[in-house]
Order: structure tokens, then C-alpha cells, then sequence
């Protein structure tokens, strides 16, 4: 179970409760009164927790599992130990998430303000907003609804945060925008400067840099990443978007809906990426490109070229998967060839 | 136009005063009364807005602009629609830079010092700085006129800046002496400890790291960037750099007046780097390298050797960039032939 | 001499003493009761300084120093210039650095509480702490003896830190339990919650992070590294970890002890890692690998499979590093080839 010093639990829930809630069906063998304390890894689970079978590569700690019981999908309930009982979800890690989301909530506290956060006289504090103590709320800043400003936090002058966002210790924001559910994590830097001045060998000149952040609904962004406002127009993130951490990305990046820019991936000024495209750990994306809905590109690439809706693009220059693959493969043998040759 | 949430317009100005400050010349058919009211990007600029073109990339954004002046090159005035004043200039976006900055220069407010900052009775802050709400400035430290401290702060002991010096949220600073004109922004780590330590097996031995970091004037430093002082001698950023974000100094390094070290590049303990040299986003370099003055290494690139002055490196390991594209052309055809071959 | 304004040299020390604490061996010809009154690099050494040679690329500097004594593996003694005085070691560098230590101790200063700390009454710290102005401790939280909480630190609630650990200016710790003599340097962040999420057109659905992270004794963690809590297990950092800036550790990831993970590099999440794996720059590890005891992964690698305990693996996909360098020369005499059959 998780450790009660950092999470509180709650349940028990039935099973036929947590099939209702997650969107899971009960198998027919399954008892719907069944009580369920916990949610548990498939390897920690004892008679009282449910566990998920998502990936096929741990179908043998699902066989060896004692967890009372799972969700699966339909086409793995065959190799389900005798003791689970069963719930069946085409999407069994969303099922589980929404399931473990139950037990353990996002903790509400009783709203506060400390006494030691410094909230400027003009800005627009929600009432049943938290905000913690060393956080700084700047002029005409508004915070909405429930919101969580965490310890040491710096909202700069007129930034606008929608109803339920959080932003977690010593992240920064400013020139920025952003809807509802958004959460900035810690460290996370939204809106600084940017990259933007003139070569110049008497001294470069420095761009002002006059657009803003725009963030969507239900955005997640991940610690020590940061994101540059715009130069002219404005750096979007659209809704939905989960950014990992340590992610760059520059000045009048557009991101659509529901993206996934895993860790310490980066973006050049005025790229675009269509919806729900996924980019790779420590890849990098080049200035000015256009990168298609839906599209894939694989951890550490150099994207320099655009990318076409649903490809999935990898390797440095960046290109189709297989032919990366090829280039990978024909590089292999030849360098097995020459070593023989050599040797 | 820009946001007046975040950005406060001056203005407007007559042509002339525009030509006068950038260093432009009015073309011979504009009007040099002609009142400018605000900057705009080609495509959002209307009829009492200036834009500029720098890249010809963006002709046909020119071409179809609705601007009523613009900045651009003598040899691209031909494509200018009918309505455009223009002025022209052989450094288009240095000049823009200028105009841009006079509509929109750093916002200089009162000093104050907020009395949530925390400064020590032996700092020495100029009078007319700035100190914002959670800021800590410790014993020792020297901040020079007009500096401005933002929220959250930290300045260790013994710390130095200069004069018109900005330090924006949440960055620290630690064993360092800066120029003038600095500007560190938001969660910037300067001068922590750096990683050095002899392997042992029984035991990691921590080596001090005895050095400084000395920041030459006019330098900038992107958010979430961190730069290692010195092992013995210093490390050392020379005049007039620019580092993007999430960028690693290592300790010793030394770099030139006036590199540009895009975002995500990072830098082994010891590298040197001479003036003007130019680094990719995501590149690394390896220590104990020299790069010569004005030497340009592509993104991504990993260099493992010295890089003379002038050359532009590419690739890992980095070589220079046509040996570079020869060796992925190659590899590309190579993977074509053995497709068919195997297909 | 290490500037004044920042460190705070002890001493002077016999060269007799420097060798007991070193472990190194008084050359036959060195004197005993010379006094030595610094650390200084081989070029930079005087009459009364210490300096040492670990690296023959060093050499040159090394015949050419006027150091006073030295620190030298015998191998080289042959090479010392006439005024040098000489400790033996096969271990230069290390002892060194605890000669230098012993010149230069980490500062111990009187154990003090800044008023302009906040710390939550449920929070255990202990007497002889110290907790600097603006950090903030929440509920529960336990600081262990000598321990050093820095400005605008943030230690969340519940979290552990055990004796002598430091933590550094606007850190950020959450979920974790650490051993003793723990080190956290600026702006890292450790516990936030990762990148855990089912993928959804309609939404992509969080998945509650319900691990902790667990930091063995004398681990050193860099400025800006980001360190994620276990998804449903933990994230281990095992004894003696020393890990660079800006460093990605994905959810679940397990460090055996002694590991050194340079600046940038990333670690997707499940990787585990076996005891003394050394990690290059900005190289990456996919998640659900194993990485055997001692093996090493060369900067800027792309690592997609398991490595065998001691193995040396670069390039991408990561292989033997033999291999690697096969691939990279066949490469480079193909397109060397390609380009003369071209011109």
C-alpha cells in the first residue's frame, strides 16, 4: 500500500463500484460484492487489492500474481490466476487510473492563505483558493477557483489562471493565460523571455519579446521545463497537453490538443505541432516546422524537416521509422563486413 | 499589438525617429512624418504598424502584408506591396530590435524594497534597486545601481553585480562576479558546486570546488540554466553571451565574448570557447576541448574534439558539417540499395 | 588561492600531516615538516602550495610547475620538477581532494533559525540545524541533526531527511525519505508526481503516483535535476550516488550504489540501474532496462536494450563501444568513397 505518511487512502469500494466508476465490465465470474481495500502493483498485490494487466510483456507476473483482483483486457482473462476476480476494460490502464484515482484523490485541504504568501493588493484571489506560505501573487494577477498555490511560487503581474489549477513549489509564471484543471509543477518556468536577439558583433541586440503563454484546459507541465512566451504572436499549448520535465520550448511554439513531449525534449522557436502528436524523450524538434495530428516521433531525433499527420518519424535527420531502421540495419553489417575485412 | 495585460506601449513615433534610432534609412519614397503607432509581425501588422523582413522565407508574408512601414533589405524593396513605407537596412531584425525596444524598452519602475525580502545587514544594495517579496540577499553581497532582485531570489554571500543588473524569480546565485547589465533569469542556477569527486570504490571522495564564476558585462542567461563555478581556477562567461534555457556549464569552462549557446546544449568541465562561436540546441561538448573564435556546432551535434576557428561542425561524433551531410547521404543510400536487395 | 570573499582557508598544514589524512606516502626525499598553505592547480602552484597529477595529458604542467609539493602516482615521480616535495599515491586524485578538504572545509557555521523560515509545528527538526530565510518545512516533516535547509527550500510533508544533509537554495523535496549526509543542491526537484497517464482521444486520464523516493546515504544530487516518485513501487537512489545537473530520472527508476550520472542525461522510468554504472552527458536510457554492475554508457548514447554488468555501450541504438566505433569509421570511409566517386 502506499505509504500513509505521504497518501491517505479511502474505500473500501466494491468491485461492482469500481467497475461502475471506471468504465470496466465484471466478468461473469466475478463476485460484484467483492470488498476491495487497495490498488497494488501486479508483483505487491495480496487477496484485498486489484491490480492491471496493460502490457503483455508482464503477463507472467499476471499469472504469478496473488491480487484478489484485476483489470484486463477480454483477450488475456485466460491466463488470470484462479483466485482474481475480474474486471474486463479495452483500455485497462485507464481503467486502473480511475480506479487508483479513488482511492486516493487529489487532497482537498480546508482553503488557506498563509500569512507568509505576499499577494498584491490588486490581484484577484478566489476565495477558496490555497495559497501557501513564500508564494508571490503580483498586480492584477486572478487565481481562480480552488486553486493551489504552492510554497514559494511566483505569479507574475496580470497572469490569469482558470478554476482548479495547482502550481506546485518554486515555479514561476508570467505573460501568461491558462484555463481550467492546468498544473504547472514545481520549478516549472512559464513565460520568460526567450531566445530572441539580433547577431551582432558589436554587441547582440535584444528582440523584445511581446507574446504571451497560452495554456488550454487540463494541461500538465512538468517540473524544471520551461516555456518561452511568444516574440510577436503568442506560444500556445493547446488542452490536454501532458509536458514532461526539463522540456524546452521556444517562442511561438504551437502545441494542439491532448500532445505527450516526454522528458528533456526540446522545441525551436515557431514550431507547430498538430494534435495529439507524441515526441520521444530528448528529441528535438527544429525552429519552424510543422508536425502533423497525430504524428510520433521517437526519443533522441532530430526532427529538421516536417513531419506528415500519423508518421512516425525517428533517428538524425529524422525520418520514417523504417527507414531509419534500415539506415541502422545497413550501417551494422557493413561495419561487420569491414571489421572482418580489417581483422 | 502586444497585451497591454503585460505590456505597457510608448509612442507613437514618426518614421524619421524610427530610421534615426535604428540606424535604418528612410527609402526615398517614404514619408519620413508618418506616424508609427506599434510593432506587429507581418501578417497581424495593419496600416500605422512597422513590421520587418529579415528572411526570405517569409516573402510571401511580405508581399501580402498590410503593414504601413516595414524594415527590410534594400535588395527586397521590390517586393514591398503599394501601401508600405519602408526603411531599409542591411540588418533588418537588429533594426526592428531597436524600433521595438522604443515602443516597448524594460519597464523601469520606482524603486522599492519589499519587506518581505530578506537582506543582510552587511549586503550592500544600492539604493535605487529593486528587491522583491521573497527575495535573500546574504552577507557580503554586492548589488550595483538600478538592479532589480525579483521574487524569490537568492543571492549567496559575497555575491557581486553590477550596475542595471536583473535577476528574475527564482533563480540563485552563489560564488559569482558579474559585469554589467547582466541579466539571469527565472530559476538560473549560478555558481553551485559542480561535479567533481575522484571514483572510489569504498566511496566517492567530494573534490572542493575552489573557483568562481566570473560573468562579463552585457551577458544573458536563459531559465533554468545552470553554470558550475570553477574547480580551481574560474569558470568564466564572456562579454555579451546569450544561453538559452536548460543549458549545463560545467566547471573551468570558459567562453568567449558573445557565443550564443542555444537551448538544452550543455558543455563538460574545462571546454574552452573562443568569441562569436555559436552552439546548437541540444549539442554537447565534450572537456578539456578548444573551439576557435567563430566556430559554429549544429544542434544535437556531439563534439569530441578541438573545432578550429570559423569551421561549422555537425554530427556525432561532430565533424565538419559536409563531411557530416556526405556520411548521411551515404548511409541513406546504402539503406536504399540493401532494401532492395533484401526486398 | 581560492577568493576570500567565498571560501575559508584552514591550515597550514606539515606535509607530514597531509599525508596521513591523504593516505599518500611521504616521498624519501620530501621533508616532513615543510608547511604547505594552499591548494593551487599545477600552473597556478607556488613555493608554499600543494597541487597534484593525475592525468598525464597533464604532464608538460606538471614538469613545468613551481609547485612546493605534489601529489603524484610514483610512475611519474621520475617527471617532477627539482623543487617539488612529493606524497605518493596510486590514488592522486582522491587524495587530493582530501587534502583539500582539509584546507577548505564545507563551512560549519553556528546553528541559526531565520525568523523568515516557515515551519510547520508538527515538523521535527533538529536542535542543531539550520534553516535559512524563506525556506518551508511542512507537517511532519524530519530534519535530522546538522542538517543545512537553504533559502526558499521547500521540503514538503512527511519527508525525511536524516543527519548532516544539506539542501540547497530554492530545492524542492516531496515524497522522499533520505539517508544521511545527503546533498541537494539548487533547484532540484525531487518527488513530483512523473509522467503517468493513460493516453485518451477524450482525455488522457492521470494515473495517481503513490511511490515515494527513497535516497540511500552520501548521495549528491545536481542543481535542476529532476528526480519523479515511484508510479506504485518506489524510485531508488542507492548509496553514494552522484548525479550531475539537470539530470531526468523517470518514476520507478532503481540506482544501485556508487552510480555517476553525468549532466543531462535522462532515464526513462523502470530502468534500473546496477551499483557503480557510470552515465554519460546527455545520454539516454528507455524505460523497463536493466543496466549491469559497472557498466558504462558513453555521452549523448541512446541506450534501447539491456547492457551486460561491466560492459562500455555508445552510440544509438547504444551497442559495445567497439562496435560503435566499427560503425562510425566504416561510415566515414564509405562516404569518403561515396564523395570522391561523386566528384
Amino acid at each position: 500500500m502506499a505509504d500513509p505518511r505521504f497518501f491517505q487512502r479511502h474505500g473500501p469500494f466494491k468491485l461492482s463500484e469500481l467497475a461502475e466508476l471506471s468504465g470496466a465490465e465484471l466478468a461473469p465470474e466475478a463476485d460484484p460484492d467483492r470488498m476491495v481495500q487497495d490498488v497494488a502493483p501486479l508483483d505487491a498485490a495480496g487477496a484485498d487489492d486489484i491490480s492491471f494487466l496493460d502490457n503483455r510483456k508482464f503477463l507472467a507476473r499476471f499469472r504469478a500474481s496473488k491480487a484478489g483482483a484485476c483489470v484486463v483486457s477480454p483477450r488475456d482473462q485466460g491466463d488470470a490466476p484462479g483466485q482474481m476476480h475480474l474486471l474486463h476494460s479495452s483500455t485497462p490502464y485507464r481503467a486502473y487510473g480511475l480506479i487508483a484515482r479513488s482511492f486516493y484523490p487529489a487532497p482537498v485541504a480546508a482553503p488557506r492563505r498563509s500569512e507568509r504568501a505576499t499577494i498584491d493588493a490588486t490581484a484577484k484571489v478566489a476565495a477558496d483558493c490555497t495559497v501557501e506560505a513564500g508564494a508571490v501573487i503580483g498586480p492584477d494577477a486572478e487565481i481562480g477557483p480552488r486553486g493551489h498555490i504552492g510554497p514559494n511560487v511566483t505569479i507574475g503581474a496580470g497572469v490569469v489562471l482558470g478554476a482548479d489549477c495547482r502550481v506546485y513549489a518554486s515555479a514561476s509564471l508570467s505573460h501568461c493565460l491558462a484555463g481550467d484543471r492546468v498544473t504547472i509543477r514545481e520549478g516549472a518556468r512559464i513565460g520568460p523571455e526567450g531566445f530572441g536577439f539580433a547577431l551582432d558583433p558589436g554587441g547582440h541586440v535584444t528582440i523584445p519579446q511581446l507574446g504571451r503563454v497560452m495554456i488550454g484546459d487540463d494541461v500538465d507541465i512538468g517540473a524544471n521545463t520551461t516555456i518561452d512566451r511568444g516574440a510577436g504572436s503568442d506560444t500556445v499549448i493547446g488542452a490536454g497537453c501532458r509536458i514532461d520535465n526539463l522540456v524546452q520550448i521556444g517562442h511561438n511554439v504551437v502545441l494542439g490538443r491532448g500532445c505527450a513531449i516526454a522528458a528533456q525534449a526540446g522545441m525551436a522557436g515557431s514550431a507547430r505541432l498538430g494534435d495529439f502528436v507524441m515526441v520521444g524523450g530528448q528529441a528535438g524538434i527544429s525552429g519552424h516546422l510543422t508536425i502533423g495530428d497525430g504524428a510520433q516521433i521517437a526519443g533522441q531525433s532530430g526532427v529538421i524537416t516536417d513531419v506528415p499527420a500519423g508518421a512516425k518519424f525517428g533517428g538524425y535527420p529524422a525520418t520514417p521509422v523504417r527507414d531509419w531502421h534500415r539506415r541502422t540495419i545497413a550501417l551494422s553489417r557493413l561495419a561487420k563486413r569491414k571489421g572482418k575485412s580489417d581483422g
